[in-house]
């Protein structure tokens, strides 16, 4: 497998990790049908976990299966599955070497009093899962956000030591943070900030409307048109290191065809990476997810 | 001891495991009246820690002495016995051998003031007293659930590394969660589709009614009858992996035989894997409780 | 399973060991068709270390295969298969629960220099595989024996912490003990004697001769007729604290079946436990292994 | 990457292992022009440590540069490189992703007074390169063999435990072996039986000659004519568990190019799983290298 | 201060190194006169370790003060200072800042009966004392080489993780090797390649002579011509990867400045990095070693 330039310039700007690092971030970059671009289409299944089974998987009941989601995320040619301890453990046997893992380490679900999670993996869980990398939730705006910090923290440490990369899901969410302002595009660009603080080396963020949300930071956005939707997501690549970090944007709630389309190409048009697409897969039938997932390649391979 | 071709298709499921981990499922689904069906019957007896001696044995004096269940397990065949660390330390030197034990790691009592329990026994002690399994009680909704998911994360890797496999009572509770949705349908499966994420390997919930607590989860449930009991049994086993995971329903307080028997008979035809069932069996004389399961037994051997 | 009397007392003596330890026994003791006569057989397949593969295995190269020996150990009903590391490993999925191993930790090979063995497993591999026990060669009059008997001493210490009896293997070789005597009455009891001072559980020697080695013994065993071969069975399981210990016999090179069945019978009129019997089993063929084996278990039923 | 039948059959063998070691091996098996086929090439450079630079790399200068090794082992569509901790680390960033690598970890040269050989990396290097697997070198005969096994039994069991295969290098040499026994047929066989025996995953062996060495084995191997290459290799498969295990040849010295494919095509025809051709390699020109890595590609593909 | 070409293009090829080691690697290259050029000039000052303080310091009793030597390196504006444990701590605090120091972690003496060394310090003591890296030595050809070996394995590995570059003494010595042959050209090659091997930052070797000892390298040698040092530095500098790895020569026992003069000259123009330089230095008034190494400086810039 030979790096093209595209990941190669990537993996460069990872500067200070080691090879096993570069080598898991390596695989899931190359793997799939987007291998080589730079793009990168993962399918997240932890929705179980914050909303239930029901919910998750009624609409599309294969789903309740974790052999359906290791399937299609190979048959779609995807870049990258991830999903908690259980889900792994009950397809990291018969699919071992055909897709890189992901080992979401911190879950959260329906009744959580606060804004938090459990940790519910670890570093040793998702190198005997043969994982290429870990990935964790922090809620920005939480009151408990510092305790989360300092669980990636050390965990991301663990996991660099042995080559294994993280992927940091930052969600703003709870404390002062009022609903309305947690797809703000000031509050996006600062949590992906945060996440390219916190050492991630793939940060997942939702796409951000053109609210602006804080006070303080209305000065810094004023005077210039957010509407398009490209460009805000260009504002939060610029949030990650000017675009020395990966980052990918979540699908949210199924919705339409159209927007799940729309939403990919104006990640590509602002220079994002790619998408992150839970929900809007596995809720549809295989053959439709099989379908919209083609053309999501095919946008972010600029083919449509 | 050649494994049946049902409990060999159970074993297949646990592909990401350990032989160890392996060995001692196949010692449970092998052992008494219902080894190799791939049915179980547990006997748990925690509810001294739960409730106080009296409110447990008086009813039944004999039920005082930890010897007295070691053996009513034994002579009625069952599957395996369950205990908190003293239980089991009062009888497990007579009884080696003789039923294969899960030793349950944390207990409530009734004064507890949050919906959480203590750690009151660990691998070391399982593997000192030989027992096959560790067991552990998660509280979904309590607010205290995210400490107890991370007490039975750190437990359970180091049980899958030492080959024993984690049985986890999942019982919503506490928190915003209000008495009665605990017993909900929506609930229960959440809970359920809950500890098959956590990576345990049997999966104990409860018996769930057609109530359906969770306004966001209603839509997933309307359209659909849920009056007759098994079908909400197969709705919980399709939550737990589809299958993938050994489910079992505990009886819940001391009620009718008849009762009790529709319960097994649901859970059977449903696809649950058996039952764990305590206070029907030991506020019971052991005649009747004798009688009573060996009923048990022949309707999950499809005889009654 | 309900032990038996003839294996509660044998439980019964081992009383310093917790119920983990007593568990695994009883393991051993209830399998297969010697399952609660207190006698057992025991298939160790570990020759191909000591000889190589094809002394081993040419004549029946079916053995070549390491689940030939786990699926004849299975059909003949015995009572513990015995190997190294990479031949447990092997098989131990495909067979988790179909019969009790034992990891043989430590291993020799034709080239060795000294009477000594290398370790090639560990408790950690034990627990892991699923092992019910772990085994171990100690060579009295060995330059060596201090250092083996040293790390069994470790070995077996951190076994029996976590419920792994040791099966020690105590074979008389090196050092100033002339070959002629190796398999002297007096030298292959003192090793029997040897193997219970340091704690074993289950004691393998081979059958001995009448001869007597050491000049210092010679007036302890005068005026005895030592001549039946049963009798000095007698004497070595008294020495192995007067039967408070479990001894079996190995068979050595494969021979005759009428002096096999002989040597079983006087096993089991001089009170011993039973055979440990590789080359015998395995450099057959897989029908004439299973009528051997069938012959022999029924001479430990007293049924030939 | 969709896993072949072939590959998937042999990791089915590996049936003690977890995700990770089988993610692992199926990274290696997947890789190249081999890719999928169950066969594989390794290139191994550590001939630097054994027989010093000038001796290795003079007659190609370009050799001397790490660089050159990862990057013919990828423009060959090898499966794996493995070399020594500073070799990897010379390259391991630059080449990060591109192919499977194999830490080498232990290490001789030529002023070596015993049959031995200094640890020279461990699991924890291996984790930050990003290699696939760990490799190691006994000496069965050898005084210190016992060490040698000792060593690697450590090594492999934390290997395994974050799911690193290993890979053994199996050279009988030092003791009492004469150097004429070295290749013998009945040696080779037992060291490569060794090897599985310890628990390795892929078997590295000299192909042995049609001498047989040891006076007690050569009843084993009368009566069969061993005059044939490809059924010495038989015998060495056979010798790793029937097939169980995947087994590479070493080339030995720079030799004629009809001489190496003659190898390659026994080594196919006999069963095993390919070559492991370091000298044969880098002691030619470049052009030349891909050339006879070109055609032993095709010999495995049975495309000649 | 910035890097130069350079330097920055010497830091590139330790690709395996974190920022730590990188950062440090480049305050040796960046200090004093020579910073920035690629080439340096060490001064270490072990040999009243070795040969006692009467025999290295009576002849010029300044130099039996720590400060001296401290002093002495800053005033030459040498690139970095190597000493034991003693002998840093005793300048450390007052120097602190001033001057890279290399902590030497093992030590031989006069009386030593084998060709081996004790370690005398560690990372932590260099941590403690702020030195720029470790150094430490080993004896290819010794007996106990192996055992130095796996010393350094584990010292260098701890030392990366913190960010400290090792310094390799790679000193052939012992066992069979002839004193005649411990400064030959295949032997000093080969030892500069174990050193590289091992992941040594810089490569400490001795100028070898055109002597070829060892019977098996001499075809590699023939047909070229060795007479010129500056050839034979560069094939020491071949043999370190190809000059991936900073080598550094040290200058042996006091001689004549003309004779320094020249192997400095002979190392630049073979391509050598510099001279680590201790009788040399500290064997002369302070005046006359300041002008000696003014003129090394001078000629390491290609001044003279």
């Amino acid at each position: 497998m030979t790096i093209t330039p595209a990941v190669k310039a990537i993996l460069d700007k990872y500067e200070s990790d080691n090879p096993g690092v570069k080598g898991n971030l390596a695989r899931i970059l190359m793997n799939g049908r987007l291998g080589g671009t730079g793009k990168l289409i993962i399918l997240p299944v932890d929705q179980g976990f914050e909303h239930g089974p029901a919910r998750s998987f009624a609409v599309n009941p294969e789903a309740y299966d974790p052999h359906y989601h290791y399937q299609i995320a190979i048959d779609a040619g995807l870049s990258a599955y991830a999903a908690p301890l259980g889900m792994l453990e009950a397809g990291a046997g018969t699919f071992a070497g055909q897709i890189p893992t992901i080992l979401k380490c911190n879950s959260s679900n329906s009744w959580a009093s606060s804004a938090n999670q459990a940790l519910t993996g670890g570093v040793d869980d998702a190198l005997r899962l043969g994982c290429s990398a870990i990935g964790f939730t922090i809620y920005p705006g939480s009151e408990d956000v510092f305790d989360m910090m300092e669980e990636i923290k050390e965990l991301s440490a663990e996991a660099k030591s042995v080559g294994l990369p993280t992927v940091l899901w930052s969600y703003p969410r709870g404390g002062n943070l009022p609903k309305s302002g947690e797809l703000a595009l000031d509050v996006g660009a600062y949590a992906a900030h945060i996440a390219a603080l916190m050492g991630a080396h793939i940060i997942k963020v939702k796409l951000p409307s053109d609210h602006i949300e804080q006070k303080e930071a209305k000065p810094a956005y004023e005077g210039t048109d957010w509407s398009a939707q490209s460009d805000r997501v260009r504002h939060v690549v610029q949030s990650c290191f000017n675009g020395r970090r990966i980052v990918v944007f979540s699908g949210g709630a199924a919705k339409g065809e159209d927007a799940v389309y729309q939403d990919a190409r104006d990640i590509r048009d602002g220079g994002g990476n790619g998408s992150i697409i839970g929900r809007n897969t596995f809720q549809r039938s295989r053959p439709d997810a099989l379908a919209m997932l083609d053309k999501l390649v095919n946008i972010y391979k600029n083919a449509e």
